[in-house]
């Protein structure tokens, strides 16, 4: 199994016009961009890298394994197969550390807004009731109570060790899993716990058996999802409001010049949900009109945006979500943005030329971003949530007044249509609150099965979202449901795969289905940090037929994953039991037991195995069989 | 400032005699070793990965940064001094998380020994209530109860966020740094928490700024030392006596062959401890003496022998420590290590073939350990010690039964004496409890000044130990004393640095001093854990004369650091305000402003600094003139 680089579709980048178009005036005026770099960075790729068969963590080294040479070890001693697994578990603690960090900002701003000493309200009361009803929390006390009691609660769990019962799993997890995961010493502790055991385990001399590597990667996976993941989104839905379908607007044709665009970037709802409160007021609009604007308007970009998108509806004041992270410096370009507030990633490292050359305002709103050239810095903090927003929109107005009539701004007028806003709740709500009608049609083999796909935007395989979006048109032609969230998800909305036109684009079953639910045959189901989410309405249609997860027709797919908590998803998947396809292929071929473990092995432990592949239409195909054969073995047709 | 990559010393690839004796047997063997893989590494060392100009982090990567080309960022458009910063970072993240790790093993071991489930006992009540004290725990109680506050206190402290106070670092941290440290956010949260905060901050397009992750770096060192380091090494203290120099024997010479062996390997101290008690009774000898040997011995190797050695007193039992990490294949090459008992790092990851080779049991002891081809896993449980140790003995006594006879031992003939055992309690109690006797010798020129040296083992900048007892030669022969841990310390003691014979290679103030204190002009202070140990002995000089440590007469090395342990102690040494030289040179030479960051700016903000050097006679040079700028800073000649 070589190492794929494919080679770009000719003459694109981007499988979105806005994207191309901005590239063009990118170009012109001789700007450093994602998609040259990544063509100058072709020109010198480490083979021994792609491989995983590089190591440079202690000052014996840099090691490389060598297949050929005498160097069929690193300097301490490690092979092949652990120094690729053990750099594939650094990828995978990056993931998790940072959704532990976005679960710990979530569990602190529940508990402040609770204490009163922030500007949001919880907004459902009936999930907080129902999440401290799940986790043993009485529910005959005040709301705020509830709430302190239940921040820190999930604070806790995420930091409890081995000792402690591990709340979260008991509560969220597939009945039928957790033994697996017992038996398997997957069970997990907290994710901080998981996160140093890991941590530790990468030091040089410490965990050299990529077996043993991979068993902490899997549990860690475990942890992050069930101890970070899903708490905080969960928290997000009592604080703004638990996700349901609408219809939204999306792609660089959302920005309008006139206006003072404030652009909410990252992965964190706080600073740009209070915005949108914020921003309705007559003496906001009114100080931008002030300024010669025509208004004060909330943008929102990647995960931030899909966060706000899918709780708030399009007005005149939040006009919708731009794209994913790589359209961020076409985005730029426009010469349309007054801020860019930036909480987590993708915060690009050298966006401070584009914020120069088209004159806008970068600002980080986290205690973790910096860029070279950042000027603003308002760590966050959620009992000054308040000043945040007003010094935003100071900042806003301000860089109004000088791009205006100094920068031409240039506008792809491309606005595509979505429908955001799935959730567990809102398919069981539009199936009258049962799973049987989901269970009929997949018995009755008008939905084969169900994808869920997360993940980013990368270049690797193809233009921009070019993999994303091809593999979903295949999947949907198949009668198979996907279920999207991450820059994916983002992708498959700007390419107009999640409004209703689409259905059209589905197989006859699947077309039926849709058509009559009224729904498209891409549910966005939020971002990255959904794959929470997503799993909770697997684990419910598994413990509904009484199954385990590797006996249901369904599979995961991360076409373009790109960054490193899509690899924690990855892993989570696979110790959820599920097919996981990842493209590009990850930095591990050069361990050939590793790829062994990962791609066959793993299989007969839990259930879930790695696929790999880079064409759209054979990806389709080998999930398309996997699903066939699981519904065989469920006595579907 | 390029890269430096030394040439060996012809001929030698070790200061002692002692390896390069085994090296013959082990090629000879035809055995790969950590000696041959580096010179094979040598012939294809990646140029970008030395400067730390390669990053392999995201699926868009592997980037290098090409300062000839048109690559001057990654693809994410990174570029070289954040790239460079980021992978120290990452060193310094798994470092934190190693300590800390130890420090969760320490907290709960103290706790499950207070609640009675351990073999152990508090052995230094007066400890206890030291630490109870600083840290505002009733003491007015019994021993156990204060003990089980104490361990929950002291985890909690590795796990506050940003709003708790940081007790340790105020009960521990120099009076005049700490205004220091809040005015340049540099004042920590616990050592998990900041662990988090960094790992979220590496994620690709999160923090592009090396200043910023320099600080990150900055803050995750204080809050490991303060936090972590110093909490364990008093608890370790509190259980197994704070240690009291006495005379100790080292080097490879201390095996015999017909004795059952049992080596403990790592940095924790639990189950050889608890060897020692147990293998005094004479039931575990007689078992022994019946399968055929002269009785059971227990070896300590690297950090986990130091810990035993500076507490514990050598007799037919404990006989002593074998030496650093580099000397763990010349160790099992002997053919006399029944058990090789491992629990934390150089646990090297291809000794398998030395176990099956010469006939050793390899275990892994701890929750994290583990190598291809282990056959035995007992995973650390404070209440299941007695059972490990049991265990341990059956193994070793198993193993003796089949090496007897079919393997030929090979023994160097050297044991070295060193004296083990100082801390900061040991040279207060020298001096009568006071400081001012050291105060006045170091006024009178006597001692010039103090050299902290606490790292490694690396072949990188010369043979094994080459580097460190050549600087240490030099330092002391200027009038400087030296207080070491670490794999560097075992290098000292095992080269004769630590006894009092050495006294003759001292200059005439410091040979005065040593002899009519009857000390050695190296002063064992212990590991590379015990950074923290030896930094509160200049706290409290700095204290004691009322200045901030800047302005003492110290410095620190790390003249041969390997792991990234040795980079996070470097990296609190900087923010401690300390000169602080590290040999070999860090992967951070591709990014100019971060060496210059680095290297000199880094001094007007914490009075520390990073200097480079891997000539042990300039680097001695340097430091005595920074040692002598500082003296005249304090009028002294």
């Amino acid at each position: 199994m070589p190492e794929t680089v494919l080679e770009k579709t000719e003459g694109r980048v981007s499988y979105h016009d806005s994207v191309e178009k901005m590239l063009v005036r990118i170009r012109e005026d001789g700007m450093s961009n994602v998609f040259d770099r990544y063509a100058a960075q072709e020109k010198i790729r480490c083979k021994f890298c792609l491989q995983g068969l590089s190591c440079q963590q202690c000052s014996q080294g840099p090691c490389r394994i060598n297949e050929k040479g005498e160097q069929d070890r690193g300097v301490c001693g490690i092979g092949p197969d652990a120094m690729a697994m053990r750099k594939l578990l650094h990828q995978n603690i990056m993931g998790a550390g940072t959704y532990s960090h976005h679960a710990y900002e979530a569990y602190r701003t529940l508990k402040a807004t609770a204490e009163g000493k922030t500007p949001f309200k919880i907004k459902d009361v009936n999930k907080l009731k129902w999440m401290c009803e799940k986790l043993g929390i009485n529910t005959n006390q005040e709301a705020n109570k509830m709430a302190v009691q239940l921040a820190d609660l999930l604070e806790n769990q995420q930091r409890i060790g081995t000792e402690e019962p591990n709340l979260m799993v008991e509560a969220f997890a597939p009945k039928k899993r957790k033994e697996v995961w017992r038996n398997l010493n997957l069970y997990p502790a907290g994710t901080m716990h998981e996160e140093q055991n890991c941590v530790a385990s990468c030091l040089t001399n410490v965990d050299g058996n990529y077996v043993s590597l991979a068993t902490k990667a899997l549990r860690l996976g475990l942890a992050t999802i069930y101890n970070s993941q899903i708490g905080l989104e969960m928290v997000q839905d009592i604080l703004f409001g638990t996700p349901q379908p609408h219809e939204v607007n999306v792609d660089l044709g959302i920005m309008d010049p006139e206006y003072v665009n404030i652009v909410f970037n990252g992965h964190q709802p706080w600073a740009g949900a209070a915005m949108i409160e914020k921003a309705h007021s007559s003496e906001v609009q009114q100080k931008a009109k002030d300024a010669g604007a025509k208004g004060l308007r909330v943008v929102g970009s990647i995960e931030t945006g899909q966060e706000l998108l899918q709780r708030y509806a399009m007005d005149e004041v939040f006009v919708g979500l731009m794209g994913n992270w790589l359209a961020i410096e076409p985005l730029l370009a426009t010469g349309t943005v007054d801020v860019l507030a930036m909480e987590e990633n993708c915060s690009p490292p050298s966006i401070d030329m584009y914020a120069e050359k088209y004159q806008a305002t970068l600002v980080s709103i986290s205690t973790i971003i910096d860029i070279p050239g950042l000027q603003h810095k308002i760590p966050y903090d959620p009992s000054k949530v308040d000043q945040m927003v007003d010094t935003l929109i100071d900042l806003g107005i301000d860089n109004f007044t000088k791009r205006k009539g100094k920068i031409k701004p240039m506008v792809p007028q491309t606005i595509t249509k979505a429908i955001a806003g799935f959730s567990t709740e809102a398919v069981l709500g539009a199936l009258g609150n049962k799973l049987d009608p989901l269970v009929e049609v997949i018995a009755a083999g008008k939905i084969k099965g169900v994808v869920a796909l997360a993940n980013c935007s990368t270049l690797r395989n193809g233009p921009h979202d070019w993999n994303t979006v091809n593999l979903t048109k295949e999947l949907i032609k198949k009668d198979i449901l996907v279920v999207a969230g991450g820059c994916g998800n983002h992708s498959l909305e700007v390419a107009g795969l999640c409004n209703l036109e689409s259905i059209n684009m589905a197989g006859p079953g699947l077309k039926e289905v849709c058509s009559a639910l009224k729904i498209p045959p891409v549910l966005s189901f939020g971002t990255c940090t959904d794959t929470g989410r997503i799993s909770m309405l697997v684990s419910a249609l598994a413990d509904h037929l009484d199954v385990d997860v590797p006996q249901l027709p369904i599979a995961v797919t991360a076409p373009e994953w790109m960054e490193q908590k899509a690899t924690i998803d990855g892993v989570f998947a696979v110790a959820f039991g599920a097919y996981t396809h990842l493209s590009p292929t990850p930095f591990v071929t050069g361990g050939p037991q590793l790829v062994k473990l990962l791609t066959e092995d793993v299989e007969g432990l839990t259930g879930g195995k790695i696929a790999l592949g880079d064409d759209p239409v054979e990806v389709a195909n080998s999930i398309e069989a996997h699903i066939m054969a699981k519904r065989k073995g469920l006595g579907l047709r």
